[in-house]
């Protein structure tokens, strides 16, 4: 039995359903005619996704274009992929149906052109998958079974059903015909900009930068290629410092849709000779910077996405001040339950939101008093709470949050109550 | 003395105003060679936003097509109209200033254009307004006074303000500079598109449905141009019932932006001849209006651009069916405080969130026995809590948002609960 407990995967677990699938490292398989040839095969079912100057992220510093793949069909790049990978199915392949675990992008895309090809689906995933994601997949006429409780026994359960039921089993990371249609989007941007210096990619198995890397740097050598992912899962960070695909344990994050266990095959072969920087970013910045892109572009997009708007943000690119800078928003499959935690995360990371608790004595009016203070001092109220405890003096603690200008502002009525009152948590959310 | 106390604005405060710088109804002024004017002269310094085709938005029912004014400079349509005034100013107008009041798009745009050109701007806002506007205000190095209990009292401090220290005072709404950049959106979207038979637009005062109206049915005659209002404003509506502009009272609503209180003179003398349609959808259906393009298109926008996919999703349009309809996103500047109710509010309304107040006996294992109810159906708790009271009995009231599939499966949870417990409040948020 796959499922014991809730449990994390295992690199074990994982180096074993991987050597099923997996070949051995050897030199770059992908090459520019398999992405010309995928660009011919999905140009009328996919979305020529605009390349859209950014208004805000990188003013002062260098030009920023949007390409934006959190506009294609199903909502991010994966659909490209797919779409390419369905084209190159045989009839007896398709007509038996295709079985597949892995992450929402990768899930919806192929339930989407499956229904589009009239091919049955079945998408395992595991059972605390979320309701939204589900519902998802069913609309597009997908089989969901939801077996396992992760995604790695989620995979091994779709390989079984598919043997099963003989279906076609098809992994979700490192085919070449997936990397083929994702690097059209590289293709694409070539046709869509004069001036371009650099690509910052978002990474999570390194399928897209390293399908984008190939396409650009084939055509245009001295263009710049970055990766970016998310530090809780640095699976290429790891493959290229250990020079070799190797799992890692991923922990939860909000770029959800990067974490992957181990950097596939024929991505790495074409990264690890030719990525220019590969880059880290923590979730504080990541969610700076999805605030940044909801506010001031107003480009919905998840996590994954703001990867590389978040390594600018971080400061970590400053050798690109003055170039012309392409970022790829991956997609925008965000679940609609956690736009509010990451949007107050953002807001608090930039100091707009401040979270304070003090302590007060409990006498007539002393809530008011504390209110007043703080809204006085220009601040805006947007949650309060109180505790009173069984202690020996008659405190009670108040939890304020607070809407404030900017850090400074923050700082500033900081220090006002600090003045009066205890404070025991600041920012604590 | 202005602000006495919190008071909501009155038609006779709004009139005085009104009388102050209006003219009277008459013919038609704006022309379009103003429109095509205002194209040139603004051209260079606005973005000509992308039309990008819906992937969900009235699918199997008509083509979609969003012009994305949300992705215009400052987030909204009233950057053209901004920009095509300050074109328009005299240099000694320009060097006195210019003081304005009015809603967050104009104020946005204004503060931003006035940057761009030299221009010192100062802004009156009520004493309320978001703290998120006032920054935003202050970044593009507008002076931000806060006076006045609300927009009226703003917009006559404004005008008071402006006389003191010799700035010029522009109204936000009618002005002919303001209604000529706006109806550049029009001219744009017919270079766009070939196949056009009707234009949805959200309305507010009227301005950008009435020139966008002039621009396209000028050029285009058989195309149809539809107005949408929130129906807690409803403007245009009266104005067109009453056979001229009148004061209405509005209410709070999702489409803040589009709360005016009286229809321009110049704009009504346009809609009252030509507009084919003026419809009115609620909050409800605008929340989920504001979810689906959210969700499905990857769409950021703010309650007002949601007007019309409302109007579409409630079944207000059925002669469009098979149709090509632009729909006129006209912004994006939603305050982040504000995204996380609106979605909680628009998947209520969609039947994918469910609110229970269940009444249970305060027993050992009762609460656990609740959840297990719920969560065996499938429902996912997203939050939970509990009230005992001082009651004979020893029930207590356990709440419940759970997150279902959709409507249907939201029926069955309910039914299964009701059958053992009583159940006192449903979808009460």
């Amino acid at each position: 039995m796959l499922c014991q407990g809730r449990s994390s995967p295992t690199k074990e677990k994982y180096a074993m359903e991987h050597n099923l699938i997996h070949g051995s490292i050897s030199n770059i398989k992908l090459k520019l005619e398999d992405i010309q040839d995928a660009h011919n095969k999905i140009k009328n079912q996919i979305i020529a996704t605009p390349l859209l100057d950014a208004k805000y992220i990188g003013k002062y510093f260098c030009k920023v274009m949007f390409k934006c793949e959190n506009l294609q069909t199903t909502g991010s790049f994966k659909a490209r992929g797919v779409c390419n990978l369905i084209a190159n199915m045989e009839t007896s392949e398709r007509s038996k149906g295709i079985t597949v675990s892995g992450g929402r992008n990768f899930l919806s895309a192929i339930s989407y052109y499956g229904l589009q090809n009239s091919i049955p689906i079945n998408v395992v995933i595991p059972k605390d998958a979320p309701l939204a994601d589900k519902q998802r997949y069913r609309e597009s006429s997908a089989i969901v079974k939801c077996l396992g409780c992760d995604a790695t026994e989620a995979s091994l359960h779709a390989l079984n059903f598919s043997r099963d039921v003989g279906s076609t089993f098809v992994r979700s990371t490192d085919k070449l015909e997936l990397l083929a249609g994702y690097g059209t989007v590289g293709l694409e941007i070539l046709t869509q900009v004069d001036k371009l210096d650099a690509v910052l990619c978002p990474v999570g198995s390194g399928g897209l930068v390293a399908s984008v890397l190939l396409a650009i740097k084939t055509l245009k050598p001295n263009c710049l290629i970055y990766g970016v992912e998310c530090s809780l899962s640095p699976t290429v960070t790891k493959a290229l410092q250990e020079k070799k695909p190797v799992p890692i344990q991923t922990k939860p994050n909000i770029a959800d849709s990067l974490s992957e266990m181990i950097t596939g095959t024929n991505s790495y072969n074409i990264i690890r000779g030719y990525l220019d920087k590969m880059i880290t970013v923590d979730d504080t910045w990541i969610s700076r910077a999805m605030v940044k892109l909801f506010e001031r572009e107003k480009m919905f997009v998840e996590g994954a996405a703001a990867c590389p708007v978040a390594a600018m943000l971080a400061g970590k690119v400053p050798e690109l001040r003055g170039k012309n800078v392409v970022v790829i928003l991956s997609g925008g499959n965000i679940n609609s339950n956690r736009v509010a935690p990451i949007i107050e995360r953002g807001l608090l990371a930039e100091g707009r939101l401040l979270n304070l608790t003090v302590t007060i004595y409990d006498s007539p009016g002393s809530i008011a008093k504390l209110i007043g203070r703080v809204t006085d001092a220009g601040a805006d109220i947007r949650s309060i709470s109180e505790t009173k405890s069984a202690q020996k003096d008659l405190s009670i603690k108040v939890t304020l949050l607070l809407e404030v200008n900017d850090s400074s502002h923050g700082e500033e009525i900081q220090q006002k109550i600090v003045k009066d009152y205890t404070v025991s948590e600041i920012n604590s959310i």
